[in-house]
């Protein structure tokens, strides 16, 4: 796939694009990184013209940019008006894109208009063979949901011309466990039920509806943060190492995995799942409201959820992933523990020793730092005295030249120049919804409502149990 | 064993008691490690009052020190002046001594002087049950001189009771060897022949003889360095994990790996073995003298060795223990490199991936640093880029709080406690002379000269090929 010369955003006013695509597109370009000619061409319902829609653009730029890099960029932008369900409007769009064999479309745009949208584009000659998609999530609350989107995008771009978007795939760390994994003899031997205990994925926020209660109070935590992205973790902390890093090499491996997570259902979904809700509270000694209050109605939507999976192959066998996510979280943390066996016997005698552990951090801060024990210094009177000893070993103090960035760079990036491998193919999607599906159908089975629990904590206490049945704390 | 009330030390006015005894139990005692009633009887040919000798330590403390330490530590010093030769003064030393149940006895003197000295305090009743023995190498030069030292010294020591010193095992890093080895789960499943590609021990020297050309000229660098120091770090980093950090555990299994050694005889040892001795050359561009300019005469003496060794057992089968040793090296330095294999396959294409190493050092500074392979920040448009990523989790960056010790403050300490942990066992020294035996006896045999190399290089051009044979770098 050749680099594109035009870029189709759709959605181009809202959020997404504002706080981060346009921001990360000028990142690129201040870098020299778009193709020289790349004319990005933006649309969305609002009527703008150029010169409007780049004002606006221009706002969401960092005030201590360049001068002439903003100008310079700015400059790549067009707008087109267009309403999705009017299909005649695509073929003015259309006409702005004069070069159609290289082109990227990316839709961030309601889930709602994707089938009108995709439709517009094949009819006005925008999904020809040099074109390919961009779809940002949510795609589908449910399996079935997934695959009338899935169809209708296929009827219009071929699988390997769409990019589904999970952008913790464009955090650096997340690619960078490939690089541990797979770079390092240290760690692939040690990667497996023989010398990993239990694996913890957290992601918190602190935040709760922020105005976005209708789509979510559909959703909850399960398929807001659990079906795509902590999944999407399991998937690359749990691989077969794959032959190469090319899309399908790694995208088969993925897969894999999540088709090897065993099922919760019915019969298990009351020991391996926690719903929770939160409830008035405080966050770092702020009070706030509880989700009912945030949302203005009664719900049983779980803004909480805690997991107990395993993956069912020999690699993992055995090894539980503790998964937990919630909205009004004490903080905004999103954190992998990778928590190794303790040593088979200590020679040390009655001194504890810590248990080896990765704990790869993503948010607020993204890091992998390995606990290991060493000599503690001096001369111990009475035997080895070992301390534990933190290292830092990912981002941002290893390397430390390099400025945060925002992990839409890559992924637009990767887009534009037609690389997938960072982006999920259709039957992973699948694969993560199917799962979810069976929990949300053993919770109705089960009748099992959210438990409330107070804002500014992780979850009800059954969350706290989930994992202490099994001996393990969540990490703190 | 009880901590001992008195401390005898034999050679007191000599270069080790200066340099390194006297300053460590300073250390010791400002750190309120000494038995607050424990007496220092120092002795030596020299005529000496306790005054005299006071005055003559007093110079080998630190000049900031406190000066109540000071005038503490020198006020349980006293001095009974002995010729070891004279089996009457003996006798006066005893009265020194009015606790011979809880004695330590520290004996820094010329070899030829052991026998004599041993004597003298077995019939001077120096040598009852509570009394214990620590000897400074050289012990021998053979395995049979070595057994007539370990004899006379077992007719009134007992193993138990027998404190044969290494002071390398007095270093911080040496013991945290053992710290990393079998308080992490992370490395002893890698530490092993499927892992591990090889080994190397570099220890080298800048300078010259130091007026000891009488004692090295009749030993040369075989044994002096690599039948003690250089064997003992072999033993530590092969050995099984000992059940208990007690002195039979450990030293159990360190035996067990110097008997594993293969022996390197006249049939392997020209593929084995480099002899070398330097010419005049420069260090830091420095002129210095050649080997037999430095002793005044002829010498076919080696000032380096290189040898390539090999365990034999199911752990280590086939993995090369390289290892290098000289005078007037380029640099001071001790440093152990364990490089692991690289990964079975690389998944990141053409670019070179560093397989992972740890590089112990221990002289000049202690440190141990673990190379490992990161993905680079920034967005690679080639696959994800790698880097080499050097991580120092030993002394001294880890635990900045620690002052440098001096390795005899801990034997010293050990000693006086009664610890035999850290001290070479008999068997261990036999059979570490037993294998340098054979390769001595295998020069002999081939009429393997020294050959000539500059000063301030790291032996002649055949060390170097010694591992380029088998594709292996000396490390840099």
């Amino acid at each position: 796939m050749s680099a594109c010369t035009h870029l189709l955003l759709f959605g181009a006013t809202g959020d997404l694009a504002r706080r981060m695509l346009l921001p990360s597109l000028f990142a690129l370009d201040t870098e020299g990184l778009l193709p020289q000619c790349l004319r990005i061409i933006a649309t969305a319902r609002s009527a703008h013209d150029d010169a409007s829609f780049q004002a606006l653009a221009a706002d969401t730029l960092p005030e201590a940019a360049d001068p002439q890099a903003r100008s310079r960029f700015l400059a790549r932008l067009s707008y087109v008006a267009l309403d999705a369900s009017d299909q005649q409007g695509f073929a003015a769009l259309a006409e702005a894109v004069p070069d159609r064999g290289n082109l990227a479309i990316f839709l961030s745009t309601a889930p709602a208009l994707f089938g009108a949208t995709i439709a517009g584009l094949a009819s006005a000659g925008l999904a020809g063979p040099g074109a390919r998609l961009a779809l940002e999530k949510p795609l589908g609350d449910s399996l079935a949901a997934s695959r009338t989107i899935n169809d209708a995008v296929a009827a219009a771009y071929p699988e390997d011309r769409t990019f589904r978007i999970d952008h913790y795939l464009g955090k650096e760390t997340v690619q960078n466990l490939m690089g541990f994994r797979f770079a390092n003899t240290l760690f692939e031997p040690l990667w497996n039920a023989a010398h990993i205990a239990h694996v913890q994925i957290s992601i918190g926020e602190t935040v709760g509806l922020e105005g976005r209660g209708d789509y979510y109070d559909g959703m909850g935590a399960l398929r807001d943060m659990v079906q795509n992205h902590m999944l999407q973790l399991v998937a690359l902390l749990a691989m077969e190492p794959p032959a190469r890093l090319d899309p399908a090499s790694v995208r088969d491996e993925k897969v894999k995995v999540l088709r090897s997570l065993r099922p919760i259902d019915a019969a298990s979904v009351e020991a391996c799942s926690v719903r929770g809700q939160y409830t008035a509270g405080a966050i770092d000694g702020v009070a706030v409201p509880g989700y009912t209050a945030d949302l203005g109605r009664a719900s049983d939507t779980e803004t909480f959820v805690a997991l107990k999976a395993y993956v069912d192959n020999w690699r993992w066998k055995g090894v539980p992933f503790y998964l937990r996510t919630g909205k009004r979280a004490p903080e905004r943390l999103s954190e992998i523990i990778v928590q190794f066996r303790a040593v088979p016997h200590s020679i040390f005698g009655a001194a504890p020793l810590a248990a080896n552990k990765l704990v790869i951090t993503l948010q607020p801060d993204e890091n992998i730092r390995l606990s290991m024990m060493a000599k503690a210094p001096g001369l111990d009177q009475d035997g080895l005295k070992l301390r534990e000893l933190p290292l830092d070993i990912g981002l941002p103090n290893a390397f430390a030249e390099s400025r945060r960035r925002i992990a839409y760079e890559r992924l637009l990036l990767d887009l534009i120049e037609g690389r997938q491998t960072l982006f999920v193919r259709r039957d992973e999607v699948e694969a993560q919804w199917q799962w979810i599906d069976a929990i949300r159908a053993g919770w109705a089975a089960r009748g099992m409502a959210a438990r409330p629990h107070s804002a500014g904590t992780w979850g009800p206490s059954a969350a706290i149990a989930l994992t202490e049945r099994d001996d393990v704390t969540w990490h703190d």
